[in-house]
């Protein structure tokens, strides 16, 4: 299977994508697309994905875009191991926690709304960091609460890891950005724990892509 | 089957739900959360839903949060009519139109952000028009860029109705809540006036609900 990933070593998107990639065992090359100066904006880009948003899965002809979409992709194509689990009522639970943070917590701090912040509101980098901090910690909260009524056993959704504690970790990788103490977040800070642990999830954090110590041997 | 959603007049992803619903022909019990004065985060609600938000569909003792996981549990139960592709590919698509919104357009326009850039910013009424705009604009750009790709025929995927153009109809009633001109976008405006002339889709929409007519006539 022929896979390239367009990604970002930053994007907390594109870390659930290689994440799940690595879960799956599927070899992948990474392009990187540089979104803090703009390349997603350029046509080149455009031409691959008309949202101009990393990442972009390409397989043979078919370009996917958007993190949850492709690893739904990815589960639909290679079943096993699962990302997903069979049962109706747990799959929409794994999809709910992986929507806590993709749909409500980490829209509000990508590049995108960090910049309009400051072209509306002229907001200084403190005041970014304050932005980010809070609405980080607002999801951080909020998967500390519903893994506190059904407890993580040791994943999420019990044995098998997948799209819900990827989408957990992810949050906390928003939090190493922020150097946030996650010691208010007991759960949350076990399940990532677990999962950093794993080759997939410790390989794919943007700490440890090229593109992050190009940046910050710069 | 005995359904009830927890939701609100003015929220679009209560929206979407409800046309969901409406689409497969569920009959369903609407309880009103008041998001704007903040039910969402009284022990009540938080009993029902942890993450403090709505929709929220109660499926006997099931309790799903987030509209995606709700249409696509609502898919998985009560397959037909089906409102995802069977193709992965297409599969994958319908998704990625549907995050469009559910994760980038829509948080930024979400009671609570608005009420984070007054506490944050003393940002006005004016002010929060015009992120609400920006942001609007910026989730219906992006459509009109995929759809001019891959024509509607009629609907998004084709023949069927379904979750796409559930998420572009609810983009749509965006715009109404801020009364934007959809004429820079015509194939969205199009979609979308097809999908208004069905009963399920123009009988969910926020200004027909009791809870709208409640609030304009105070």
């Amino acid at each position: 299977m022929n896979l390239q990933l367009y990604g970002f070593w930053r994007s907390i998107a594109s870390f659930r994508v290689r994440v799940a990639l690595k879960l799956k065992d599927l070899p992948f090359e990474e392009i990187p697309v540089d979104i803090l100066s703009g390349e997603q904006f350029k046509p080149d880009y455009d031409a691959v994905n008309a949202e101009r948003v990393v990442p972009t899965l390409v397989h043979g002809e078919h370009r996917l875009f958007q993190s949850l979409a492709i690893i739904e992709y990815l589960d639909d194509i290679v079943p096993e191991p699962r990302l997903l689990p069979a049962d109706p009522v747990d799959r929409a639970y794994a999809r709910s926690l992986a929507l806590v943070t993709i749909a409500d917590a980490h829209p509000l701090v990508t590049p995108r709304v960090r910049n309009h912040l400051v072209e509306m509101f002229g907001a200084d980098a403190p005041t970014i960091g304050a932005w980010a901090t809070h609405w980080t910690i607002e999801g951080l909260a909020t998967y500390e609460r519903l893994l506190a009524r059904r407890p993580p056993a040791p994943f999420a959704l019990g044995q098998q890891v997948g799209l819900a504690d990827i989408s957990v970790a992810g949050q906390v990788v928003g939090a190493h950005f922020l150097k946030l103490d996650l010691a208010s977040f007991p759960a949350v800070r076990r399940l990532a724990d677990l999962c950093f642990a794993m080759p997939a999830f410790a390989t794919s954090h943007p700490f440890e892509q090229p593109g992050h110590k190009a940046a910050t041997s710069r």
